[in-house]
This record gives C-alpha cells, sequence and structure tokens, in this order.
C-alpha cells in the first residue's frame, strides 16, 4: 500500500502531538504553522504563558510513546492557595496526599514535541505557512507563506490542530449540516507578572495554585520554574467593574488596592499593565460533527475550544490524540472507519468538559471562598478516603481520573451534587460536620445512588 | 433635523413589514432584495409555501397601522386532524370554540407587504441586489446587481431581515464578543401537493392542520384558497427510514403505502416528487448581540431563525417589528437607546420560541396520536374553560395569548406540566379523568402554584 500522507493545521501542543503519533505510524506528515517558529525567535524565556496539566495529558502523552521528561520542568501544585480580601490565606489540597496538578509552559511543552516532530524522518514542519483555503473533497490546502506567495498542499487527508479561532472550522462552517456555536463568558483576561525574589527564588508558596477569589472577578496565579509567577485576572467585559468601567488610573489603582492588597507587594506594575493591555475575550465552541468528508478532521481547540476555569484545554486536546492513537490500532489505518469513531468517542466529552469548565468560574471565583462550601468539599474528602469504591469527588474524577471519561465525571458529580445538597441541609451540619451520624447519612445515600454501580 | 435614512436588507415579510414602519415615520428607506420581485416573475399564483399566521402576527401586524384584509385570503384552520395509521381520523380543536390558526400564503403576504411598501413616497425598493459586504462602522452597504456590477448604499443605518441564512449576520460573526450558534435539526423536509377536486373544492377537510404522526417522522398539510393542500414531510436525514436510506423509487413507495395509506389517494405523484426533490436541512439559529455599533440591526429569521414547529417563525418576526414600533415611540427616535432596548426585549422571546417550536415536534410527530398525552389535553381543556384566569394551555398562551412574551409562556408552560405530571399519575386517571375529584386536584395544584400571581 502507498504511503498516506497528513497535512496538519497548526504547530501548537497538539498539532505536534498529533503529527509525532500520525509520523510513528509511518504517515507522510506535513505540519504547518502560521507564526515564525518560536524556538529560532526566543519568544519563549522559560517564562511565558503557562498553563496546568494533569493525569489525563500525561497519559495520554505517555500512551503516544512520549516519555515524562517534561515533567521534569514542570511544578507541581498540591494545593489551591485561597487568598481572602484582607490577606488571610488558606490552603485546600487538590486530592490526596501527594496529588498535584502542574504548572508548564505552554512554549516549553510545545517546543520540546516540536523537537519530537523534527526527529522523526517522515514528518516536515513549516513555519509562517498561515492556511488561507481548504478543498473539502480533496484535503488540498492553500497556506500563504510569509504574508507573500501562496502555495497548494496535496495530502490524502487534513487535521485542524489550529487552535480556538481555527481556520479549518470556520471554512467547515459552509459545509452541509454543521452545527456550530461560539459563545462569549461575560469575563476577559489579562496577564500580570510577580518577579522572582533577587536570588530566583518564588517569592509566594511555590507548590500551590493561587486564587484571589472575588466573586465576580478573580486573580489567579500560577509558578514558573525561574522563580516568577504569571498571573491572570479574570473580569467582566462590561459593568462594574469592568475592563470597561475601569478606564482611569486612579481607579485601577483603587481596585487593585481594595482588592488584592497583599498581591499588590508582589504584582510587577499591575497598574500600567492594566491599563496598557487589551483584554483577551473568553469564548468556547462547539460544533458537530469534527469531520468532513472521512478526509477532513479537527481536533484540540479547533473542536472544542473551553474556558481555562478548569485547567484542562490542553489535557482534553492531548486525550483526543491519544483516542485517535487508539481507533488506528482498533480499525487499522482504515480512515473510513476512524473519522466516525473519534467524533462520536471524543464529542460528548468536549461537550461534558466544555460545561464543567464554565460552572468551575463560579467554584474559584465564589465558591472556593465561602465557608459552606469549603465544609462541603471536606466532608466529601473525608468520605471518600474511607469509602473510596463509593466515592471520588468531582475534581479529582475530572484532574487524577484519566480511566472515566469526562462525560462520566459530569454524570457522576452531578449526581454527587444531589446527594451533598441533603447532607448539607441537614439540621445541624455546621457544628456536626464531623460526627459519625453525617457520615452514616451520607454512606446510605450513597450506597442508594451509586451501589450497585460501583 | 435631516432625514435620517435606512437600508434593509431582505425583501421578504420581515423586511418589508419592517421598511413600511420605518417609512412611515419619516425615514427614508431603501429594501434590497436578492431575488427578482415575485409579482413581477409570477412565481406565486395563489398556491406555493403556506405558513401558519397567528394571533401575533395579525396583533403586530395592526399595531403597525396595517389593517387585517390580508386575513380574507387567508383560511382559518380550527383543528388538526390526526391522521392514524390504519386511516381513522381524529379532530382536536386548537382553542376554545372559534379559535384557529391560520393558512396564508407566505408569497401572497409578501406581495401585499412589498404592494403597501411601493405605495410609500420615501421607500425605494430594489431587486436582484445582493448583499456581498457591510461595513459595521458606517452602516455602508454593497450589493451585486444582477450578478453583474457592484454598487455602494450610504445610510445611517442597516438592518438584516434577510432570513435564516442572513448574510448580514454571517458576516457580523467578525463582530468582537459576537456569540452564535447553528444546529442542525434530524429531520429534513420536501414539499408534497394535494391537488384541489375538479371543482376548485379541497378534498380533505379545508378548516383543519392535517398530519400524519408517525413517531420519528410525520407528514402535514396546510389548505391553499385554490383548493389545494401544501404538504411537508418531516424525515430523518439519515438512519432508517430516512432520505437517505429511501434511495429506490421501490422503497419509497413501500414506505408511503405503509405509513400514509390514506393520504395516498390524494397526494399528486409523492414517490416522484420524493425521488426528484432535494431534502431540505432545519435548522436554529441563536446570535447575541442582535444589534451592533449602534448602526446595524438584526430582525427576524436573521436574528432567530427557528424550526417550523409550533407555526410562529413569521409571527414572531412581526412581533419584532412591532416591539421596534414601540421602542420609537418611547425612545423618541433616538437610535443609541433603540437598538439595545430592542435586542434585550426581544433575544429572550426568540430563544423561548426557538426550544418551543423545537419541543413541538415531538408533541406532533408522536404525542398527538398518544392516547393519554390526548388525555391530557382534555383534562387541561375543561380545566381551562372552568378556571380561565387559573390556567391557559401552553398551546393557547403561544398561539392566542400575544399580550404574553413567548419567554412568559414557556415558564408557565413549565410550570403547568409538573402540575399536569402529578394529575396524570393519579391511580384511575384513565377512567375517572371526567371527576370531579381530579378537577379539584388539578385547582388545589394550580391554586399552589400559580394562586398568587393571577
Amino acid at each position: 500500500m502507498r504511503q498516506q500522507s497528513f497535512t496538519v493545521v497548526g504547530g501548537g501542543p497538539v498539532g505536534a502531538l498529533l503529527a509525532i503519533l500520525l509520523g510513528r505510524y509511518g504517515y507522510q506528515v506535513g505540519l504547518y504553522e502560521g507564526r515564525p517558529d518560536s524556538r529560532e525567535t526566543s519568544i519563549y524565556q522559560g517564562r511565558s504563558i503557562n498553563i496546568a496539566l494533569s493525569d489525563r495529558g500525561w497519559t495520554s502523552l505517555k500512551q503516544i510513546g512520549i516519555s515524562a521528561d517534561a515533567r521534569a520542568e514542570a511544578i507541581p501544585m498540591y494545593d489551591r492557595a485561597i487568598h481572602g480580601i484582607d490577606g488571610d490565606l488558606s490552603e485546600f489540597p487538590y486530592g490526596e496526599e501527594g496529588k498535584a496538578i502542574w504548572s508548564v509552559s505552554r512554549e516549553g511543552i510545545n517546543q520540546r514535541l516540536l523537537d519530537l516532530a523534527d526527529a522523526e524522518p517522515n514528518i516536515e514542519t513549516y513555519f509562517q505557512h498561515r492556511l488561507t483555503d481548504v478543498d473539502f473533497a480533496t484535503a488540498r490546502a492553500i497556506f500563504q507563506v510569509k504574508d507573500d506567495h501562496e502555495i497548494s498542499v496535496e495530502a490524502d487527508y487534513l487535521f485542524g490542530a489550529d487552535g480556538a479561532n481555527s481556520k479549518v472550522r470556520r471554512l467547515a462552517h459552509n459545509f452541509p449540516r454543521f452545527s456550530y456555536s461560539q459563545t462569549y463568558m461575560p469575563q476577559s483576561y489579562i496577564e500580570l507578572n510577580i518577579p522572582a525574589n533577587p536570588d530566583g527564588s518564588h517569592r509566594i508558596e511555590k507548590n500551590a495554585l493561587h486564587i484571589w477569589p472575588r466573586k465576580d472577578f478573580m486573580l489567579i496565579a500560577l509558578p514558573n520554574p525561574d522563580g516568577t509567577f504569571t498571573c491572570t485576572l479574570f473580569l467582566n467585559h462590561s459593568g462594574d467593574p469592568s475592563f470597561e468601567s475601569l478606564d482611569e488610573r486612579s481607579k485601577v489603582q483603587a481596585f487593585f488596592e481594595a482588592n488584592f492588597r497583599d498581591a499588590m507587594d508582589y504584582l510587577e506594575d499591575p497598574v500600567h499593565v492594566f491599563m496598557e493591555k487589551t483584554a483577551s475575550p473568553l469564548f468556547l465552541v462547539q460544533v458537530f460533527p469534527w469531520s468532513f468528508n472521512r478526509k477532513i478532521g479537527l481536533i484540540g481547540d479547533a473542536a472544542h475550544a473551553i474556558v481555562p476555569f478548569y485547567g484542562q484545554g490542553m489535557n482534553c486536546g492531548f486525550e483526543d490524540c491519544a483516542e485517535l492513537n487508539r481507533l488506528i490500532e482498533r480499525h487499522d489505518h482504515d480512515w473510513d472507519e476512524i473519522f466516525p469513531a473519534y467524533e462520536n468517542a471524543r464529542k460528548p466529552n468536549g461537550d461534558a468538559i466544555a460545561e464543567l469548565s464554565k460552572r468551575n468560574f463560579v467554584e474559584m471565583s465564589d465558591l472556593s471562598g465561602d465557608k459552606m462550601f469549603q465544609l462541603r468539599k471536606m466532608i466529601e474528602a473525608k468520605f471518600s478516603q474511607r469509602y473510596p469504591d463509593l466515592w471520588t469527588p468531582l475534581y479529582s474524577l475530572v484532574t487524577f481520573s484519566p480511566e472515566v471519561p469526562y462525560a462520566e465525571a459530569l454524570r457522576i458529580g452531578d449526581e454527587q451534587n444531589e446527594v451533598m445538597t441533603q447532607i448539607m441541609a441537614l439540621p445541624n451540619i455546621e457544628e456536626d460536620w464531623d460526627e459519625q451520624y453525617v457520615i452514616d447519612r451520607l454512606h446510605e445515600l450513597a450506597t442508594a445512588t451509586f451501589g450497585e454501580r460501583h
């Protein structure tokens, strides 16, 4: 059989990983990225956008055969560090002892994957190749090279791994019976920075994800290996307070002083940065199908852009790749079978993590500072430790249980929520939460709900 | 003050109505339609696509000052005529005595409105002007004239009234923070015809909307003034049976014989038409905002394409116009106020009728042939007659109660549904439905739910 070929549009982490897995199966792969090669332009110097990677991401990389040495540069975050408005700090573990989510540099992991792609003999990588058109019948793609001339690229198949603003997906809007939605969140965001100590150490707790929850808005901080933190301020686009309403230096200064008093000791020129930067919008994209004519596919954010509040965006994209990897084996390279199997397997999970990621804004920005909510989490954690087969908290299902698909985690989480609502309605729950009868009642309800399944 | 000007894109019923209302307020209006003028090409000969118009449509027309003489050509449909699979026929009134929905010709009402627009001195109508671009900052529009040259049209404001596939809306995809979704239903449809008797009379009951409910698919028929019926077959796009699976003459013949035995005596070459025609998809569009830069607006299907199962599409578009009419008065022609007030008032109602229209497929195709469902409707009708202030059935709220916004109708309908589920769970409801204790129990539940509000 003739060696089949793939065009992969988008040289981000998901596109690079997809290229590697296809290349290792012997396909001829062209990987095309619109931007310059960040390894040459040295945009990345160990301190850029960081993202959370967790068990789903690591498991998917491993399943595709990529060793976990990327983990050496990643920083484990064992706790949420909640900064109250008065500067008081409380820490809540993400899971059981030793469980962590990992702060990784997006550019760092991207460059590592691009290096691996370059090392494969049948992968060619091209930068400054911006996609302008795709023929959905033939998978022929047109790229504009360095804003200059256009080239035409033939291949048997094409994948759009070109991110939340995917051009491949936008071209698919004209495909018959293509359903799509793009929904803006009320919040936008800007990135801020906490510099390192003079000795290169971190100025606040390194092994935690820091949150300043303020209900309608919040600030978060993730550690970088060079001692800095990359912070993100999530704030409404309009209304009060908002990026729109905070239109003067003095208002911004007062806003930061009132809400992030303790962080003001660390943040690097937050008022200046706030005034200078344009806030980026947050939006979700949901589409179906994810494949066209058994020739063109969508993967990663191109298929399911979500919001960052569960730290699952890249994890989900890597899981897409791992699922494809499994299906290539199962269907013995028959892409007439692989494409529909892939989209049917992944679409419900993409929808589920979209829903979970939306909901988690409220959990991070509001509930994480709420006493009753913290109590609820403590009861759940205690119960889960005692009856691990009967109960895994939703956060752990999503973050530490790659064997449970997102859609299943969402379903279980909703059922647990109903049970916990009944527990929290017990008359003296605030005083009695640690009493045996609470655990007994929870066991009774949980067994009735989950007993036969677990 | 200088006379302000509007470009209205789309010369369908909603665009024409909008042009009239703006023109009558003294605005200079250019009404642009991509297709030829149907009044000259005589596509319409009293027998084309018909649609249901009901109280919301008539009320809106009246509120804008258009007399109800269009009603002379409309045919009242007092009942649903349900055709069972064995050919048995049962009729269920749409509302109280004398209440009807109206079968009108889309082209007929369109031409009447275009005539009225042409009669206004400050409205110019242009046909074969296809929109290619809009400048969202200036409201300047580019039209291609008769597939030939392009012209540029300046105006102070522009409305996209250009239907479910709105070009104005698609151009808005690039507008910052524009949320949009387009969702395909599993069903597609084709139109069939029942000819008139030789004497011009109708071959089946004229004053009814005929339904052949077959669960996953259905056939409906609406009467035309010339004695014919326009029928629509709604059937899944793929699966079994579907437009895809019925790919041979013999299969189509067998499908019609098995499912629409009685209709086969009337339908004009249904098998031939089925084989010849390409089925049209059904989709919903939801977007926000409906206005841009206080200069560009969306209205009718361009803002909220829905599915036809509640017969509310044109009614909803006419209501949009009536709302604008009110807001022009209230805000004294201040379009900086009118645009946001318009979209905030209408968006929740557009979303509600989208939801209601989706749900009604199940009600028409499945439940309308279901005995328990019919019983439920009878109990509701009886109770509503006795306690009209406490209970108006959902269908009547949507169809005969223009004073109740769609969003309110949806909310009340959901609450009524919960009450009726309890009533239908009474042990001997099938035998006892007409007993006083059922009405008493319903009164008790309804008072608890609605008592304080009504």
